[in-house]
């Protein structure tokens, strides 16, 4: 559980001057729950709160790595630096399973003012939670004005991911399987700006289509903001400008309801919260581990009910 | 916070009895978080640990229903009491998604030995880790031989709920995408046995062959158990009686090296900290929700870090 501070505090002053190389540490002693973290996530507190953080989200195969570097091109284009992080949470076994993906960003990889990276998150649902959060201060520190996070596959951790970031965005593609499923991921709710890509293909207009109807359907609570449907035809860089333009126009209309300040509070809460739990989650496993044990044989066994054993748990702490 | 305890006690004697709507009741009660849960699992422990859990995973379109449909009239056809559970991780806002495809099982609908049974979780992430072994819990001490519990969509949750049963069912179908898919999930990992239904479409050996390689590499440690792949063409009832001849090799096996029981007891102790972390999680939320807002603004603003935060919301327990 030791670490060099001196090295820490070095590396740390590194990534809040933008170096990428001291960022790349610091995102894998988060990816890897270094003992670290408490005095990383200390001294990056001042310089954090800058960055605009998009959270770009859809099955695979709608075109999420091409939608990105289109983004990153046009975020440049205007002078912005601009960092990837591409998270996978449905892969606790494989890391680095985006990697692939990543080659297809080539087109930036010599560009200092562009950072990409992958993180795995080992499996844990805690491990999301508080990684996440953790490596997109790291990208707001240093100095980074728009950070796109890229989350793979349908299902909980991206609506998890969808509440660490300033805009959402859901990409979209006709014939990857109807709208029906769109509405199972919960995605129809949290999205900000919707994106049909892909548009120059069959279905691409009875998507838009449907996905209108269902956002109006969509139990989405009251709301000044009515989601837009963008079509773009990433590939060819096609329907990008109108994407970015949407996308400022939502951050200028969340910024003027105070929603956005909201938001970033909200955020803010889950993060702690989220570290308070995986802090006596750490504290069962360390002092009660015996116990525990135990515990979950007589469970096992019907000796004993979970509750009562829960309740054993919580009072030895 | 109050409940009727006289009333509580007479629905879960009547479960004990196996009344197939005093489950139905008791399973309500698990998914909307009734504060009498504790009382609940208390009596139903005595009665728990016989039912074997067959846990079914597979994208959408492979064909889940179908199978499980097919599963239960062939343990029926032995005199088995059969439990499905549906739970819908992917579906915090929309409950009741999957009451669709149940209208599929029809064919079980007026049978009493058969109770098929969906249920939403909330969108909590605690809320499927603790709701979803409670009610498989209440599915056992009702008396049900097998209960299958079938879950929805790729990510996180699957495998979750993967860890809650004793057989894990993987489902896969040619055509659905490449198989590479499969192992972003993680299942290849954690499959017990995999079926390739529809196996008479174009491309399904194609897929069996991937599937042998990819588990073959997959990362799944020492183990005595290679998992089969079983073919099946589900709507015509066809592979049905090899798969679940496949299954009892497979508890036999488990029985024999003494990993079914392993398993239980793993599964039992991840409950208990499950419910001892909700326990924790309300705590934050009932005593210290002023303060934590307060810390919250602290964090958003860069004044704090989140993880002095938390440790203030932890020492204030």
């Amino acid at each position: 559980m030791s670490f060099d501070r001196g090295e820490v505090r070095e590396v740390v002053a590194a990534v809040r001057l933008g170096n990428p190389r001291a960022l790349g540490r610091v995102i894998s002693w988060i990816e890897n729950a270094s003992p670290a973290l408490p005095m990383i996530s200390k001294e990056l507190a001042p310089d954090t709160g800058r960055a605009h953080i998009i959270g770009l989200t859809g099955a695979p195969g709608v075109g999420k790595s091409t939608t990105v570097t289109c983004l990153v091109r046009g975020l440049r284009a205007r002078g912005e630096r601009v960092g990837v992080l591409a998270v996978d949470p449905s892969s606790p076994f494989s890391g680095g399973a985006l990697l692939g993906d990543r080659v297809r960003m080539q087109e930036h990889a010599l560009d200092r003012e562009v950072y990409i990276r992958s993180m795995a998150t080992r499996g844990h649902l805690g491990g999301l939670a508080v990684a996440t959060p953790q490596a997109l201060r790291a990208f707001d520190a240093a100095g980074f004005d728009t950070v796109i996070v890229e989350t793979v596959g349908v299902g909980q951790s991206e609506l998890e991911v969808a509440e660490m970031v300033d805009t959402v965005l859901v990409l979209l593609a006709p014939g990857m399987g109807d709208g029906i499923q769109a509405a199972k991921a919960g995605i129809l709710e949290i999205g900000d700006i919707f994106t049909v890509n892909k548009s120059d293909r069959e279905g691409a207009q009875a998507l838009v289509r449907e996905l209108r109807t269902m956002i109006a359907l969509a139990n989405r609570g009251p709301q000044d903001w009515k989601p837009p449907i963008v079509t773009t035809v990433a590939h060819e860089n096609r329907g990008i400008a109108e994407l970015l333009e949407v996308i400022d126009r939502f951050q200028a209309s969340q910024a003027e309801t105070g929603r956005a300040g909201a938001r970033r509070i909200a955020r803010a809460r889950r993060e702690v919260e989220n570290i308070a739990l995986a802090k006596v989650r750490a504290e069962f496993q360390l002092d009660g581990e015996a116990r525990l044990e135990d515990l979950a044989r007589a469970v096992s066994r019907g000796e004993l009910d979970p509750y009562a054993a829960a309740d054993r748990v919580v009072i030895g702490l």
